[in-house]
């Protein structure tokens, strides 16, 4: 294999376009995944849900389910062993016990000999509920006389509720933070302020206020929840996982504490994932594994689609209010906001982070920021995709528009004056100001691009949508970007190719940027390079894939790992080439003297020459990072639309996606990441939502009533990639995968605005409540 | 749990009695051997094996055992594929093309849904041989017109025979070295001299001569050969393979070779072991292998004992003649040995090693030693603890006996005088002297035993074996020592407790040493620390289990990864209690401020500070060894036995076993060790050998005919542990494994001698042997 060095950057593998090493297994259908594996005497798993959402449980009758030949069991939440330590959470306690508090609750699981047997098994047993009054919408959840989602334990007393979590994050004087009346449905509730944020809005000479409204959205990862657990009695484990997860860690704590068994009794192994997008940190592996201790088989516990949309662990609905002040001059000087974010029925929409991530945008000397977690009787929540950034974006970033055109300010020449820029206070005071951020580079990415330029010439339909409006939209967002420790091991192997050891199972590519980031390191071509996965005994460690914090985190790691085998290489070819190791170079698949032509030797045999009874040690090199602070990353996105006014319809027809990624590893998978996150982007703006009736039946359980965007929807998506290196991400690389999703709802509610004057405040942007706002 | 330091060494681990960590799972039934394995359509394997010991395949007829429900396939040579390149490798060509070799060689493999249908199948493939002449006595192969024990291909002719390998090594000038004619059967001869034998033996006053035998001995392990086969279509894998072997990369290499496949698309696991021996260092893996790659399925392939005795890998059969010839004063000026190890169907008996043991034990300065290796029609030999040595070592320790007597020295003396010590010249120009050893300790060491000094009175027979005849043995053997390159990674685990990880094999409490030896480099009590296996795709990298190198090579390995993680701890507690590295202490599971009482930290606290989201690097240490040169090792035994003039039957009374173990890790591990191979070495002594009749029938085809020792035929073993330390052991220590099996035929050959005046020259000593030998 020859070595192309790029001259201009002198790098070897590092942003080069590379195939994806997990690609052909994938697309030949070759990748088992954590639902594909058997073991003898298997049991397959089915739940049982609530189709209540809010109910008693009377009584739980398992006799018709175990009449059928082939169900084997049936657990409740009182026959299944599971600690009670921390009983208020859901994965720790997946089953129902007493009430149900949403519709979907699992309230048993089943299990049989084959998927088929289960599902009867499940049919059949019989539970008889008493309903209880349910809450499903967060304003009325928030109501301080509304009722109970759920009762609570004493434990979650403290941690729920008006007595709950409470945080004042300011930089005023202490103040006192003035009581305000809250409904125990509240578990959590933020105050964040800086400046004075009455003197901000008296200052201020245009105010634009609105209210926004978000859906609840689920991942649509294509591979559902899915685990295999494995009894063993070995090696002092008790079991052997394979889990559809993102982080192996997470998932042996977990079990951990739900089957109160030493972490090291848990042996998790690493499995290729069909997308998580943050939705597998942690759900059904607890209740799989204490049904497989319980009964000392192996099980399988696969979700249906259904499973999925009714037990889930979707993004947080939300309704935020958002006021802004600026002065004629353009300077934002107040910005407000009310978020409230639905957490369902168990806490966990991080509703302090939401308030992080709307004033982690444009700088602002009076802010006041409010934010709400408020639990209803509707399936909770887990991590998607920049968690809270879509909502408070499209929140925002629609004010922004409205205040722009209050003002009559370019859109573009706002944000660059009041975006946040690296060496602005940081408000953090281990890192008292931000470090470099590009979010100004984006905003003129999109400045030149000939969409932007050319945005009055195409105010003009195309010919096939005569009659439809034509709008552009622009909107800006950011991640403050995930960090984390890792480390990671480099070997030669025997055939004279590099592997890197890793604990972090293979999102979206990772694999495949890790083998760059070793081969750039180390000097050989990336088709040199193995990725190797490692189950949790053995593993270096390394936290969850996820947060866009992989490759920032894990590649430094996997970079020094990479350098130590080099410079042991270096060494060992030194001794046998006896010449210094200054001399030496690697040369594509082998180290050569420098200037001395047919000096050389294959790496090949330098593995040969440092294992089997040598006289050398074994290339094995370590590399462990602690990157200590995350690299904020933006994006700007342009976005052009067509509006029916008719009939509400929105067709996007153009859209520019600008993303500071700091160093483009593999730039064919940073363009991937933004192609998918924009998609994700539309299903947000246009098409996505879990939608319940008053009594908390969800209306969309299925793909044909939960709308993704297809392919047709769909536009052509031009990636701009911006390069602002970052100082601790390997060569400069930042995170890439939450920012693309972010500006998007705001860019479409922006360019529909343009299109047709109307302000929509509520995603998804259906047809429906177009035409409702367009006729109003 | 409290931390015990002994004052003495300043150690918490090293030296001190620690109960193995396999035990319980071993002794509980838990453990799970690679037989035990079962995966979904699992197949089970079972061979046909030739009843002749040389024919020629005329038709091999399936359809029988094809017709047979359950019985899914039948390969033979012709249709099983297998790489051609090492043909000549029996392990490369498992089944017989053409010739069958020996009475058990396989002939077929049949697949089947069970143990028992394979059994079936296996019995109704209908083989048609042709006879041809067989030869089995190792004499009689090495007859220049002795019939040929197979053809050879004519790759092999470069291989074996009279063309063959042939090695003269010597430090006498370079001479012609004369031509001998040698049968075809000769696969391997080497000539090694120093000095002038035929001055020397002139010389001489005394001069001994004798020749011996000895008979192919079984590993007998407990566990036979196992194999199960996973075919696999991930990850860039084909085969995930969990094999009972020494070397986790040995069997990746093999089955790379058989079937021409890159060794990184093989997966080998780390599984217990049910005792090996040297056994288990490659057999039945490529077999197993190809049969799962071309039926695609899970295939299981385990011995049955006959198959193990019929179709294993024993140690060699010998036929030894030595010459020694001493000065009046003791000096020992004449070793002349002419040694013919029996290799059976295929080369592998390693005549240069059995020539070098022989010679490595006095020093003398006129030396000739002639090896021949000999194919002959029986099963083809493989490893068995301290291959050639208890061979050689009967033979030398016999004659070296009869020629103290002849001189009337006292044997210990003469040892003393001769043996070879530290600083002697080795020999080898890149260590020109011995480094430490203990013989001469070892000597020391039964000096001063009781049964020794007492053993004029200890001649007299106990009361219940009036009339028998009591006779001592003193033996010495030993062993050069291996060595081999190793890598470790050491984690600090969530719980505060440590892990090593090593690619190693657990044999004989290896892991429990090497934990000791990671808790001593750590400073924490071994019960802190884990040993965690890992896979040969990331573990570090680590040569097979076995030759004594195990804790010689991988225990510095494992102690430079456990320093690395101690100061990365150092590192992160110095942080975070704000002291000095140099300041802090390891406490039992805390590190503390010297002096400062409270002042701690948990190793728990740490490792979670190292973690999850931290600002520290996770401890991650490594440590990767080239260990230079092996540390040889000495024992010195002395046997007390009593002999039945009337029938030849031997009872051994009173056994000492002094040896040189540098510094025994866990000195209870290193006694079981001296334990078992003086019991092994009392099987070779008097009960093991495989018995052929003329044809090359094998006689001892079950445990009911082949002899092994009952525990009523071992006597109170008295383990003397001698500590010379060694330089690159790990705290001093040197192998222990295979030094206690190599004196003890020599030791009670002697005894028997000294009970009854009559010189054993064959092993094992049967009664029937003895008997005719007193009655002769």
């Amino acid at each position: 294999m020859a070595q192309t060095i790029d001259h201009e950057t002198n790098r070897v593998a590092v942003g080069k376009p590379t195939r994806r090493m997990d690609a052909e297994e994938k697309l030949t259908g070759r990748a088992r995944f954590s639902g594909d594996l058997s073991f003898p005497g298997l049991l397959h798993a089915r739940l049982v849900l609530s189709p209540y959402a809010h109910a008693r449980i009377v009584s739980i009758d398992t006799t018709a389910a175990l009449a059928i030949p082939g169900v084997v069991a049936v657990y409740t939440a009182d026959t299944l062993k599971m600690a009670k330590a921390h009983e208020s959470s859901r994965s720790q306690a997946p089953l129902a016990r007493d009430e149900v508090f949403w519709c979907g609750h699992p309230v048993a699981v089943v299990l049989a000999e084959s998927e088929a047997l289960a599902q009867d098994g499940a049919e059949a047993v019989d539970v008889d509920y008493d309903p209880l009054p349910v809450v499903i919408d967060p304003l009325a959840a928030l109501q301080p006389d509304s009722p109970l989602t759920r009762p609570r334990s004493k434990d979650e007393t403290s941690e729920i509720a008006g007595g709950g979590t409470h945080a004042d994050v300011g930089n005023t004087q202490a103040e006192e933070e003035e009581q305000e009346e809250l409904s125990q449905n509240v578990s959590d509730h933020v105050h964040m302020h800086t400046g004075d944020i009455e003197a901000g809005l008296r200052e201020a000479d245009v105010v634009v206020e609105r209210t926004y409204r978000t859906h609840s959205v689920h991942q649509s990862y294509m591979e559902p929840q899915s685990i295999t657990v494995v009894p063993e009695q070995t090696s002092g484990h008790k079991m052997r996982v394979y889990a559809s997860t993102q982080g192996l860690y997470n998932a042996r704590t977990d079990i951990s504490n739900a089957l109160n068994l030493p972490e090291r009794q848990i042996l998790v192994e690493p499995m290729p994932i069909g997308g998580a997008f943050g939705g597998k940190f942690g759900l059904v592996e607890p209740l799989a594994a204490a049904v497989a201790y319980a009964i000392r088989k192996p099980v399988r516990l696969v979700y249906t689609r259904q499973d999925e949309l009714l037990a889930g662990n979707p993004a947080p609905q939300s309704v935020i209010t958002v006021k802004l002040g600026a002065k004629r001059d353009g300077t934002l000087v107040a910005l407000q906001a009310r978020i409230i974010l639905d957490s369902g029925a168990f806490p966990g929409a991080a509703a302090g982070l939401a308030g992080y991530l709307i004033s982690s945008v444009y700088r602002c000397a009076n802010t006041d920021i409010r934010c709400y977690e408020v639990l209803t009787n509707k399936v909770s929540v887990g991590a998607y995709r920049a968690p809270d950034a879509p909502q408070t974006a499209f929140a925002l970033e629609s004010t922004v528009a409205d205040l722009c055109q209050e003002m009559q300010i370019d859109p573009i020449e706002f944000r660059r004056q009041n975006g946040l820029r690296g060496g602005d206070p940081s408000g953090n005071p281990r890192r008292p100001t931000l470090p470099p951020l590009g979010l100004i580079e984006c905003l003129d990415g999109i400045e030149r691009h000939p969409l932007w330029k050319e945005r009055q010439k195409l105010k003009e339909p195309p010919v096939e949508l005569a009659g439809w409006k034509i709008g552009f939209g622009l909107a800006v967002g950011g991640w403050p970007g995930g960090n984390d420790v890792a480390a990671a091991a480099c070997r030669l192997e025997s055939d004279g190719t590099v592997s890197v050891v890793v604990g972090t199972v293979d999102l979206t590519g990772s694999d495949t940027s890790l083998a760059l980031i070793a081969a750039e390191a180390m000097g050989v071509p990336s088709s040199q390079v193995n990725v190797a996965h490692d189950a949790t005994d053995t593993m270096p460690y390394s936290g969850a894939t996820g947060g866009s914090k992989t490759i920032y985190s894990m590649g430094p790691a996997v970079m020094a790992a990479a350098r130590d085998a080099r410079q042991q290489i270096l060494q060992i070819a030194s001794d046998m080439l006896e010449a210094a190791v200054d001399d030496l170079e690697f040369k594509n698949d082998s180290v050569a003297v420098k200037g001395v032509p047919g000096k050389s030797l294959s790496l090949q045999k330098i593995a040969q020459a440092s294992t089997s009874f040598s006289r050398r040690g074994p290339v094995y090199g370590q590399g462990r990072t602690p990157v200590p602070e995350g690299s904020p990353m933006y994006a700007a996105h342009l976005a052009r639309v067509a509006v029916d006014p008719d009939t509400g319809e929105v067709r996007v027809l153009d859209y520019v996606a600008a993303q500071d990624v700091g160093q483009a590893i593999n730039p064919p998978a940073v363009e991937g990441q933004i192609h998918g996150g924009v998609t994700q982007g539309l299903g947000w703006a246009l098409f996505e939502g879990l939608e319940h009736d008053e009594n908390g039946q969800l209306l969309t359980a299925t793909f044909m009533d939960y709308a993704l965007p297809h392919s047709f929807d769909v536009p052509n998506i031009t990636p701009l990639l911006i390069e602002v290196p970052s100082g601790p991400g390997p060569y400069g690389a930042k995170g890439v995968g939450e920012p693309p999703v972010i500006p998007v709802a705001g860019a479409i509610a922006n360019a529909i605005s343009d299109a047709v004057g109307v302000r929509p405040t509520e995603i998804p942007i259906t047809p429906e409540r177009l035409f409702n706002a367009l006729h109003q």
